[in-house]
């Protein structure tokens, strides 16, 4: 296959860190893969917000990860590296990535893809694997979530918070959402959430309460940080746990250590792109395991908001910044 | 053994909370055990810090609760309740009781009891039960600490940080201490602990991360809270875990969400008293597995301080206020 790849490639990067505009297209070279790495001829790249954060100069790539943003794509492998069967050749899969993902090949590590079934479009393949490995680990594995239990998670309408619902839907968690309109309120309840409070008419703790006639919620994803967090801990019922995973609102909080103490709630947290290969390589295992038959079946499809051509990066980015996007927001590649 | 029993006896209490001289003896009734509990000739009752604080007002007694003080004691089966086996009349035990310690008998729930074993003074029985319950639930249990790992304790020469000092040390896990002396520093040493820091002469964050190669601790066992809080977090390593077990520094702490979401920190914390039965009996069980052969071989024994005649609590509590003593504080009681 390695004859048909080309020295050079379009990938969409920046040179100095600002708004939307600096995304531009350039060329460079086609990278080669490495041990246990593939080469992937992208068809579409997801558009995640820790994108939005790279390119304001907040959250440099991890050392060894590209400069290129981009942490999941899908598409076709086009070359494999020492140690990968060659069988995986022509194969579709997709893909979480370090970095990279907006460009015409991008670099995986095999062991952090994911085979396409028959049936799943390319684009919504491409919007899968970071909410999907994000809210994995996060709800099940550090929120210790299980069935019957009742999640609050703020942004209903986000790629997580979509997904949050979703996934709790089809594992017997009741998702409460917040989002910044009766509209957005409407679209998390087709998605899957069981309750939806609009933040800017109704006071979430209040609402979170009333729903659990007072007792709090199990499980809160926590996505905003900063003064959210003594508010979600008043939402949160005793043996509790509060697992933030983005500080949109801010990094400082005020906690009351007595009540975490007394009431016995668990507060933290984690970023999935620093974490070690071999870590993301156990927990594509996992969900490859206990959610890809779901995926496979139709169960569980991404909510895809819009598509734009990757040369339009600026545009895509935009868009996530006017925080109109419902679900999914896809660079298409090819 | 019912007929030797009084109908009143002596214990100790307080009318209106304040400070030590409050506490004064009282005659009241001698409590008659219910089902599953035993009533115990109480021989030494230990003194722990919540007691002061329940004396100053601050901490009252669950629902169903003695409001005598006292959270442990050692003694002889005096009573046995419905569902519990007679066999138990007679025997030397030691319990972790929701109250009522300072008294010449005391109800326990018989699953809250461990036995003395042949060798261990009543006044060490007394003084082991509180400490060991609450050290092993929040170090293992909630702090996950397991063998290789580093844990600062302040508070290294109190109860609970000797405690946590002898029993890291048979469990594996280095224990780095604060003290606010050199002298209890070198005490803290003999004890147990691996390095033990003047904080009062030293800046205990930095040597923290000097002891620990700039690493960091595992777990932080925190009975201070308050703005102990942020320096306890700098010295934690990633994935480290951060367990608060009292705030005698106060309750509010700041901390940066975005430092416990990429350091993946964990706060949480836990207070024994208001657990449930069940959960208590569970304690126990494990106790007694995993910790009681090490206590019967004399490998395990608390750190005595100083013996106080029940009538006297009120300058057990002096001592303990003034923060003099080294290791645990008992009351004689027979």
């Amino acid at each position: 296959m390695t004859g048909s790849i080309p020295q050079t490639m379009i990938a969409v990067g920046f040179s100095e860190p600002g708004g939307p505009e600096v995304l531009r297209p350039e060329n460079i070279p086609v990278p080669v893969p490495g041990p246990d790495e593939i080469l992937i001829k992208v068809a579409f790249a997801g558009v995640n917000r820790p994108d939005v954060v790279q390119r304001e100069g907040k959250y440099p790539p991890p050392p060894g990860a590209s400069p290129i943003p981009g942490l999941e794509v899908s598409g076709t492998v086009a070359d494999v590296g020492k140690g990968v069967p060659r069988e995986m050749l022509g194969q579709e899969i997709c893909a979480l990535v370090s970095g990279g993902g907006y460009a015409e090949y991008c670099l995986a590590k095999a062991g952090h893809c994911l085979p396409v079934p028959e049936g799943l479009p390319l684009d919504q393949a491409a919007a899968l694997p970071e909410t999907l490995f994000t809210v994995w680990h996060n709800v099940f594995e550090r929120g210790y979530a299980s069935e019957g239990e009742t999640m609050l998670v703020h942004g209903g309408t986000s790629g997580i918070g979509t997904m949050a619902a979703m996934l709790g839907a089809l594992f017997g968690i009741k998702v409460i959402v917040t989002c910044g309109s009766d509209e957005k309120c409407a679209a998390a309840l087709r998605i899957g959430a069981a309750h939806a409070i609009n933040y800017r008419t109704h006071d979430f703790v209040e609402e979170v309460l009333a729903l659990t006639d007072g007792a709090g919620v199990e499980l809160v994803l926590d996505m905003v940080a900063g003064d959210y967090v003594t508010r979600n801990l008043k939402c949160l019922a005793e043996d509790g746990r509060h697992v933030t995973i983005a500080v949109q609102g801010g990094v400082k909080a005020q906690i009351n250590m007595a009540q975490v103490m007394t009431r016995r709630h668990t507060l933290t947290g984690s970023t999935l792109r620093p974490r070690s290969d071999a870590f993301k390589t156990l927990l594509a295992d996992e969900i490859q395991r206990n959610v890809w038959d779901l995926v496979a079946d139709g169960d569980l499809r991404p909510i895809m908001d819009r598509r734009f051509p990757l040369s339009e990066a600026k545009a895509a980015h935009a868009r996530m910044e006017a925080g109109d996007h419902i679900g999914k927001i896809v660079l298409e590649v090819v």
